[in-house]
């Protein structure tokens, strides 16, 4: 829990009081982690990404964001994952060792395609735009979401952030968290992240409900995916990409991740706070209230 | 505006009332955007980054991107800055050729070491750790900002989240958009940007501010960076290389973006909220609220 809300001291100043008050404060902690990956018959890993993340959960992110990224089909094609950095010497808390993580590949799984990938969006014939980016989605992502006919009440969904927000452990003692929750239809927490970044939280749940086989397993047909924060063009794409059919934000979506949500049949519910919620994309999806459409 | 804030059919539930309105819904545009780079002597532009941005501003986020990454020097890199996307046959809306950003380097400009880029973080003899990675920034920015004295009051610093957000225009519609508002230290307003990128915000901001020679030109001295969102080590090291002093935000800051400030000798509040708010480092920056340390 340390490495994840590491401790500064702060000094706490009250204009209307006058006071200035030292004092240590919890942070969110926030580090690099490097991903590699390792095909078996490949002489060495390959360096896929470094993100800023803050510790934790690792395994489920690597798992998740070369999932939700389209470079994997599933969590079969991993045999192995482990922190592997080489320890630094000047580095007293041996952090470096625990911020890169290598993930073996079973027999027979290729490389991730890593040059396809580095010029997403970059040398399309159709130059870059968001119809363009949207196309490139639909041709990774290896689900089709209009197979699964989960719909959710209204009622539920409006229940998600109040239940995401007291499963969350660090954001309680430092404010500056996102979080993603992973529920079934009904409402039951399947999983729960937290990280300084949006879309580390999204791939930590959907990578540890891959790796446990949550929801059946993967994709995870039938579930609900409840963010703390916005939705954007590429959360819609990491839920797309795992099989998730509906994403339930508490703000404001853009409107990409709306096109997009459209493309692939995905339910998509923005400022989600009771008693409201406003549906950007698949109203089929929000079945038993009764939509008298005015 | 349009661009900037397009419509979208919404249905909005309402599950105390029952009711189910359908009408159309202003959003956040979320657009994908390639900044190509072209040395004066070099036979082609040079793809250097695709972001997902909020049309508008291009030629500031351009150049306040590649200036606060430590890829350009300074504003007089530049001698051209274009929307240069070939138009796409089948797109209707023309965005497309609005989605590159061609910047044209002046005579005797190097082309920035992406190579430089791409490996940041992943080959440094530390291996990866935030050590690592704010000894890179070190060497990425070239501004000492402990040249620079700027100390602001705290009255002045609390008054800046709600003038921030006074100037934003497309939240009001939205609800969905990051802000990043430069000022001076007594508080004047001299550029606001929106996004739904926290970073490209303050890329648009830093990047008007350098190409407007706003607060006296680059390095920009004597500033305070407000901020709508959380301080992550992205947006210290964005501030550093552009040099400003003074980087307030509403949210909480990051572990390791405290301390890149405090490498940086950087001021940074966090939770600025009135009438409170931390200061977590440069406290000699909040000068004139007696600091009678309990």
């Amino acid at each position: 829990m340390a490495r994840s809300s590491p401790r500064r001291p702060v000094l706490r100043l009250d204009a209307a009081l006058g006071t200035a008050v030292r004092r240590p404060d919890s942070l969110a902690a926030e580090e690099p982690l490097e991903v590699r990956v390792r095909a078996l018959d490949a002489p060495a890993a390959e360096p896929v990404v470094v993100t800023m993340r803050t510790p934790g959960d690792d395994v489920d992110l690597a798992i998740g964001f070369l999932m939700t990224e389209g470079l994997l089909t599933g969590p079969d094609d991993v045999a192995a994952a482990v922190h592997c950095g080489d320890p630094d010497p000047a580095d007293e808390h041996g952090l470096s060792s625990m911020n890169v993580m290598e993930l073996t590949l079973r027999p027979g799984v290729p490389a991730p395609d890593l040059e396809g990938r580095r010029t997403f969006g970059m040398t399309s014939a159709c130059g870059v735009c968001g119809s363009a980016s949207i196309d490139a989605v639909s041709r990774r992502s290896r689900h089709d979401l209009r197979e699964d006919p989960t719909s959710v009440a209204p009622e539920v969904l409006l229940s998600l952030p109040d239940r995401l927000r007291e499963a969350q452990r660090v954001f309680a003692r430092t404010g500056g968290l996102h979080a993603a929750g992973l529920f079934t239809r009904s409402g039951e927490l399947l999983a729960v992240a937290e990280d300084v970044g949006r879309h580390n939280a999204v791939d930590k749940v959907l990578g540890r409900a891959a790796r446990e086989r949550l929801a059946g397993g993967w994709p995870l047909r039938g579930t609900v995916l409840q963010v703390s924060g916005r939705a954007s063009f590429e959360l819609v794409q990491k839920a797309w990409c795992a099989g998730v059919p509906l994403l339930s934000a508490v703000s404001a979506p853009s409107s990409l991740a709306v096109d997009l949500a459209h493309r692939a049949g995905m339910g998509l519910a923005g400022f989600v706070r009771a008693p409201r919620l406003n549906v950007y994309a698949g109203e089929e999806r929000f079945a038993p209230l009764d939509a008298a459409a005015v």
